[in-house]
């Protein structure tokens, strides 16, 4: 089911406040005003740029995938032009796309693709892969320049195989998170990958962009979860080794894993599942600060312990979530999500030494309430900003990662970044959702009231200031989003000049036509042809 | 200490045979007739091509690194010409080296490295890195072609930094594991990493490699525990960000993890380490056929548990490892050495659940005996092999992994090619040592009294035979050996062409001159300048 076109999810599924009036008129408090903001009535309403391809390129584009295949539909168009992250959001309410796609391929098998592909190649034709269109960074938009068409996987969605003995599948890359967990979990598996996209979004572009699951500090980001991967590009096809390991030269999994559409189009992969846990235990505890459970998550994950479910707010994220979820004002604490899958002996051995560790960090069990809670609403959020943006609220999320040493530093370095940039008047809170023996990731939520007619201008000032003070502070550019346009700028700096040239050289490789996904990742000296 | 130029680790030291005669008998009843073969008496009597440099030239590298760390002696250079393979020792012995390096230098600091480089690309010398110069697949042998040096690293050998809040430690590449390890040790910490050339063996050499410890099934393979490395190619330098986990491209760390000295030299490393665990308990089973503990380990690791020590060794290693060790003739069973790390409840969890698996699977417990035996000895075979050499016995290792749905068959089929190449003369014995949720490695010796002559085709007729097994079988070309010279020609089938042609656009990038190890790896179409 596509998603709506102005936002989030299911056309006519919205969030759930507990108390509305509670909260919206703590959002006033904080937030200051009221508004509401406009958006077009319907899709139809999008104007856009003709389609620029020849009726020769289409023709190509029809002999490569079939004649129904292949849409220059307005709003097919449209929808797939734009990601799903807060610029994108204000640009399509707007009917504002400066850089449509020009047309929309549907390929339903490999050489479909590869054909699409030498069509492409041989004229000039930028190629988006897209699979659920997600992206929070702009990685689905078209560069300015030439013509561009958007790939989309999803008609390549089954699961070709599942072994049993190795523990794998192997699987089309456009299947969304929903019909390959279902299939998975009819046979006994899991594959533990659930980001917050995971109702919209696609097996091959959560490798893509190195995604990570609410469940990661158990299951591993995706690109661990992959033991091998098929990329088509403009003339050819590599398909990596299906080995639990190997000492023969660099990784390609980890060359195509975070490649973002530049070297090539993902169609398949075999991905490492796991049997369906035996028990799963999730609850919540009430910690006096976010340091002291920060401090609980780096014993914890050091100790060896691999909770599935590990997810500690900072004191105003456990605040807006007590009275967005239950109606409670003034909770000044933070509040950490904690669970463990497994074997019953396993959880209970795993759960003592834990609660151990939460309780000797000042600690207070809640019971296992706040993570059946937590659990039942974990894809929700998307759908409350698109509340809060029609109540003319700029929000977005940013998200970074950090060795313990720096942790606490980054956060709040970022934090004061954002708030700066918001001049006081916005509010940001964040958590932490994945962790590791040497550190963590951070995950932001920042708001403020939309400054009416300088929205993107607005959010860009908060966006290009906590990057810069991630970067500043030694953080990862980006822990799971992934880079697209939206972080583009900084790479140079955080990847180096000869981690951009090694990028450049593996692009030559690929793709020397430089139709793939042009403008995102890195920045490219020229443009397709 | 060096090690004895014509075999391993330490002059005088040598395997502790538990009753010699018996073995012996063993050995001639199994492989035929006796022997004994003969080596050089000493390493001044090896006679080598002269230095091809000219005196411009070491002036050059003297400026670099000082007058006293550039040796051309010919005991230095014979040294650091070969690795320590089969293959290697048989030409060793002889004196026999067909392409010695020029010249050795010692670097102390990046600084120095770097003049070397940029020395060396000048004047078209190539450029071998040389940790511990333990490489088994030729990975330190100069190429047919132009002149080169050995880079030893052996002087940059410090820990710089131990960060206790984050886990991690930066360290020199050129560091051998006792120094790391009784470092780390007295602040607390582990990294884990045993591989069994441990002793001798490089930080550096193990991420160039990609090596693997015997714990690895819980520490994980070296590049799972690099956060970051800095790698010096002609002209610049690398360092990957230090962050615990990214989404901004392709992963660099496993670019650089394998590239095997064809990119550039490995200086340092930020490392994963992990507190020394409260309690580590190894023990023996024997378990009734390697199939057996083949599902045993399966169904162990697909469980969720990560034993520190997981070895399975066939019925003919348990047949040879119970005469070695102890004297026993006749033990038909396969000998399976399990052990945990962690808190002391973790581990009696953990056991719990390993033993009614391995029970369930017909296992009988042997107490912790052989599990401290197996520790006391676990860096010892490589005494062994220098002792069956002296007996002309050819004796080599090989490596590789697979999946589980592929595990056995392919076990077989290589251990069938290794047979047939010795034309049933000979001993093909395995373990698997390396377990994941997918899969797991295997690890195989081969025997055969040697045909004097023809030492080195005998040798290559086995392991092309066996190498072709596995890439035949879906195995990994190598597990942790690595490629080097001696895999190197099945690596256009293994990754492919579009593979090859990516690791040689990244040697452009890194290396447009090509002095870097050349030769190693993959197949260059033109040798350096």
């Amino acid at each position: 089911m596509p998603m709506k076109w102005w936002g989030w999810g299911e056309e006519g599924r919205s969030f759930s406040l507990a108390d509305p009036e509670r909260f919206w008129s703590f959002v006033s408090e904080r937030l200051g005003g009221s508004g509401v903001s406009q958006r077009l009535e319907s899709a139809e309403q999008i104007v856009l740029r003709p389609c620029r391809l020849g009726a020769d390129d289409l023709a190509a584009l029809r002999r490569a995938v079939g004649d129904r295949q292949v849409s220059v539909d307005r709003v097919e168009r449209a929808v797939h032009s734009l990601g799903k992250g807060y610029r994108d959001l204000v640009r399509m309410r707007r009917g504002e796309i400066a850089e449509p796609t020009d047309a929309v391929a549907y390929p339903r098998t490999e050489e479909e693709v590869a054909a699409v592909l030498e069509a492409a190649a041989e004229r000039g034709i930028a190629v988006i892969p897209f699979g659920g269109g997600t992206s929070v960074v702009g990685g689905v938009e078209p560069a300015a320049g030439g013509p561009a068409i958007a790939l989309d996987l999803g008609r390549m969605d089954r699961v070709l195989y599942l072994d049993r003995v190795a523990g794998t599948a192997t699987v089309e890359a456009g299947i969304l998170g929903p019909s390959l967990e279902r299939q998975l979990n009819a046979a006994g598996f899991t594959l533990g990958h659930f980001p917050q996209s995971f109702e919209y979004s696609s097996l091959g572009g959560w490798i893509a962009t190195r995604s990570a699951g609410q469940n990661s500090t158990l299951y591993g980001k995706i690109e661990e979860r992959v033991e091998s991967v098929r990329m088509l590009f403009p003339g050819g096809a590599i398909t990596t080794n299906a080995v639990p390991a190997a000492a023969a030269g660099p990784d390609f999994n980890q060359i195509i894993a975070g490649s973002e559409g530049v070297l090539g189009v993902i169609t398949r992969a075999t991905v490492r599942v796991a049997p369906l846990p035996e028990r799963t235990d999730y609850r919540g505890y009430l910690i006096p600060s976010f340091e002291a459970g920060v401090e609980a998550a780096r014993e914890m994950l050091q100790a060896g312990l691999r909770p599935a479910v590990l997810r500690l707010s900072d004191e105003p994220e456990t605040e807006a979530t007590a009275i967005m979820s239950a109606g409670v004002e003034g909770m000044k604490a933070s509040l950490f999500i904690l669970g463990f899958d497994g074997a019953e002996d396993e959880v209970s051995c795993c759960w003592g030494r834990a609660d151990r560790i939460v309780v000797g960090q000042g600690g207070r069990s809640l019971g296992p309430g706040p993570g059946e809670a937590w659990l039942r609403s974990r894809f929700e959020a998307p759908y409350l900003r698109d509340l809060l943006l029609d109540h003319a609220i700029m929000v977005d999320t940013l998200e970074t990662a950090a060795t313990w040493d720096r942790y606490l530093t980054l956060y709040r370095a970022v934090q004061k970044a954002m708030l700066d940039a918001m001049d006081g008047r916005g509010v940001a809170m964040a958590h932490l959702s994945h962790a590791y023996a040497d550190g963590a990731s951070v995950y932001y939520t920042f708001l403020a009231r939309q400054e009416e007619g300088h929205e993107l201008e607005q959010w860009q000032a908060v966006k290009d200031a906590a990057t810069q003070a991630i970067v500043d502070g030694g953080g990862a550019l980006s822990h799971h989003h992934g880079i697209g346009v939206e972080h583009r700028r900084w790479m140079d700096d955080y990847l180096g000049g000869s981690g951009i040239q090694a990028l450049r050289a593996l692009k030559g490789a690929f793709d020397p036509r430089r139709i793939m996904n042009p403008g995102k990742l890195y920045e490219e000296e020229t443009r397709h042809v």
